[in-house]
């Protein structure tokens, strides 16, 4: 297992500002290891927003959720109480039921401190079967790229 | 507002068994405050389990979920990673459409690290609208006492 | 125990939004109860950065970090994915050791969700001995009020 | 990125029971991603305590704490409030200044809903600077392989 994601943000990658607070800390002093999973789930909700896509409408709509189906993370240097942090979104690949991308988390002073490449897939609301991924979210996602 | 609620949990009263892990706790090096509700919740879903009642057999059959309404709080010392902690529901009283009962967490020393009253709802898992708590529940928690 | 502490921020209290996130909710399909708190800690947070208090700041320099010590709670309606809040901070009173305030959390329509009473007290960041609250922020604290 | 791990928990491999409680789920009616990593985290320290190894004591002795680096998750089949997970490690093999594992949930029919690999650096509990793993350490863990 290779120990970091090697892809970088490009330059206008989507990115939203996370504010480092005592919940999102452990007694080792710094932010707790899955916390960051919850910081870069917050950053692609407000990635799909920025594309038009509310997932309370799109569930309403099309009576589908996203499901993270797998994820290869590093966690490099530690964050700390009070940072702010920037997670980006970007590389994103649409397959038929799911679509992938890289997700990096930067301290202002731009240093990387967590990267990762994650999978999200389609699946009905109630019985989480698999669903395409809606044509109008496709094009969009792949406008991003 | 008063610092403290001062209720003990009788002997025999039900408790439950809860070890702190690194999730729980903050960068002040001890247990995070909001951590304690999650641990006073678990020993009321289990207080249930033990009188019977799954929580997820109730939402099915009854179409019924518990929230919980309102709680008083007092965290009267701190825990700590790998503590083992023990929380218990004691002096349960019913209502017609909620229950209030007291809940204290003690470290394994007997010290009492944190009290509470806590109303819990019943209410229709769809609307929220409130329900009466169901005959057999109030019939069990009233033993309880 | 009441249920709702009925105190109402007053116009030009301190707010803070807060987007829910998925991580923020439970299978009830609402947020979830505990979650509550640690929006009202980032609004008490950011209220205090907001008088110019930097808590990472108050610890290096002071030794001394706020830990909560009692609440009261009333959750009177659920907070769903997708909601913005508005969390405030307002009544503010500072004794010796501990401060105590009330806070709302209010959804985009104005509706009040939840309701609270919290004292927090100042302790030593290594033994959790009680502190004085310094004098520059009881200052603060009480302009604000 | 493939989307799961392989490996599949050998016999006699250690494993830990979770209980799903409502603070693990999200409104998708499901165990939150996130919450995993926490199941995972609390079925290696059980592991570590199984094999003689408090964290706390190993902090306060050594100055020493573990931090995850990097990890490799499939989130296979989603789990539900209410049920019984087995958390297992297995198939561990020491570094120099980390150790890496595999870990896999359970449900209690067996069905393998999360499988993962994760990497575990030691690290100088002030400075997080890398530090060699203690030979007792390696010692027990080669043990367990």
């Amino acid at each position: 297992m290779k120990d970091q994601i090697s892809t970088m943000p490009p330059e206008g990658a989507f990115s939203w500002p996370v504010r480092v607070y005592y919940e999102d800390t452990d007694a080792g002093g710094v932010v707790y290891h899955a916390a960051y999973l919850r910081f870069l789930e917050r950053a692609r909700t407000e990635w799909l927003r920025d594309l038009g896509f509310d997932q309370s409408v799109i569930r309403e709509r099309d009576n589908l959720v996203f499901a993270v189906r797998s994820m290869e993370i590093g966690f490099l240097k530690p964050a700390r109480f009070d940072d702010v942090l920037s997670v980006s979104v970007f590389d994103c690949r649409a397959g038929r039921a799911s679509f992938e991308m890289a997700q990096a988390i930067r301290r202002e002073d731009g240093e990387v401190l967590c990267q990762a490449r994650v999978r999200v897939a389609c699946v009905d609301a109630e019985t989480f079967a698999p669903k395409a991924v809606p044509k109008r979210i496709i094009r969009e996602i792949t406008n991003e790229r």
